[in-house]
């Protein structure tokens, strides 16, 4: 038998992602602190992290601004509070959702922004706006990503068409993004091999996983095998939910010896720990139950806000009685 | 593309065994109260678990029995105390150590016990008794597993040498056995398929995994892939250290109309929330670098049991110290 070991080498393309504070952002209306702010992209160049999401650009003008904090709207102001010019090598990365963001006036043409990466976010019956999105993002100076959410409940015909604009536009990423926490590796698998025929070979393919199942750090594995090369993780896992990849378990994984762990293990001894007492995260039974039964995470998540945040089998009562 | 769900049917071969009081065990000195073992037990059949391992049975010779919890001995009056004569479809499992226990003698014939099945347990220097104990345990009348552990640590022509004789023993399954919770889901095909190879479809071929790198669970899904029927599963994960594949995401997977997940989610909200306040298992950090550097768990766990338990930079400079 073949035992060579694939796994100890590595491949230069992959580049990593840290999602801390745009993913995490959904779990506290984006009211990070400034020092924690600092302290994430601090750590991410250490770390020799590709780059770093630092939240979504909603649109002011659609959202009420007094409760939400300002990484729900990532205004050139607060972005250079904390990475001042981001003088590092570290390229910076904002979430355009469509339908949330007034994206021809607030994204400023790249020469006026410390940001790298526009990265689009859409259901798949918004993919014409993502289309001009992504346009528009590209003609002004931007790496663009396209990530069509909720993969794993879109009827086949639907992504079939919906790859075949986003392999037509102008995005640089296709990213694979398992909203639900739903997938397991057979489906990573067919999903990523899809994305990448329908790119032939002109754009990367990333992987954005949740891990309702415990499986977002497989699943990014398992992406990485069949040719995915941009990966998002986030430090402890934090995101909404139950949380994605972790950047602890990914960075031990990839070989490529640019990437240092120590700096992570120490961000998270030192803001993570008191961040587990204030807010709740990660795969609980909850999160299991919606993970399987591939449904949006917000009846888990309204269920783990409350005092009842333990009672799985009325919990799971309530997911299959709706079904 | 084949996008057929290979995923969406079952295998009915395929056989789940309950580890939470067995491996449990080696967190708490095996000091679980009945109550707790009974609801176990009686979670098990509700929910069409094959297999419950209910403990060791280690020597009370070789080892002092005043701290220790019964189930690291499992003598017949303590298991009939929890089952009586088992009147279910369920089989029940002790593990037996090599170099552990007095097995000629502890180990009753068949006819004399409410047990089922004997899973020897035995790292690769330890195969000439495991060879012995295999055949007694078998010409006692019982179901015989062979658990070579620690696979990760072993060198390939040590594991080629100790499958031949596992091969050729009269044990029933052998299992693939990741105690360190180091394997990755290309090691766990290659080990799977290479155990597969050996047996030559004359026995089944189980898996144990740790959860150290949050892929207990994917883990068993690859070997299942590769064509494991027999799975082992904990409750909430519960086992040493990182503790083990969760029975709650594993049934969840699984597509076999006969197991049911409900009795084990009220198992979890019963009896697992208030012992998540009083036992340490799971993923943590020490427990993802042990399982990253392939460590034996021990060093992590005495990390986790006192104060330093979340300082992870000293953890971790204490780990790759010593490599």
């Amino acid at each position: 038998m073949n035992m060579k070991a694939p796994w100890i080498t590595y491949r230069p393309e992959i580049k990593v992602m840290d999602c801390t504070v745009r993913d995490g952002g959904l779990i506290n209306d984006h009211c990070f602190e400034d020092g924690f702010v600092k302290a994430v992209y601090q750590t991410c160049i250490a770390a020799g992290i590709d780059y770093m999401e630092i939240g979504y650009c909603a649109s002011r003008k659609l959202f009420a601004t007094g409760k939400s904090g300002d990484w729900r709207f990532c205004e050139e102001d607060a972005i250079r509070r904390i990475v001042g010019e981001n003088d590092s090598p570290m390229k910076l990365s904002v979430m355009a959702d469509a339908g949330k963001c007034d994206w021809r006036n607030d994204i400023l043409p790249k020469k006026d922004s410390v940001i790298d990466v526009v990265r689009v976010a859409c259901y798949v019956h918004q993919i014409p706006e993502a289309a001009d999105m992504i346009k528009d993002a590209k003609d002004k100076g931007y790496e663009v990503s396209c990530n069509l959410m909720a993969v794993s409940t879109i009827p086949e015909p639907d992504l079939d068409q919906a790859l075949e604009v986003m392999a037509a536009s102008d995005a640089d990423v296709l990213c694979v993004v398992d909203s639900n926490g739903a997938l397991y590796a057979e489906q990573i698998e067919l999903l990523v091999k899809k994305y990448m025929a329908a790119v032939q070979c002109k754009k990367q393919i990333g992987i954005h996983a949740h891990n309702n199942l415990q499986l977002g750090f497989a699943n990014t594995i398992e992406a990485i095998i069949h040719g995915a090369n941009r990966l998002d993780a986030t430090m402890a896992g934090l995101g909404r939910g139950a949380g994605n990849c972790p950047m602890e378990l990914l960075l031990g994984f990839l070989r490529n010896p640019k990437f240092k762990i120590r700096p992570v293990l120490k961000l998270l001894q030192d803001h993570f720990v008191a961040l587990r007492g204030q807010m709740d995260w990660g795969p609980s039974v909850p999160y299991n139950l919606s993970g399987q039964l591939n449904q949006h995470p917000r009846m888990a998540i309204a269920a783990r806000s409350g005092p009842d945040k333990d009672k799985y089998v009325e919990f799971y009562d309530k997911c299959v009685s709706e079904g």
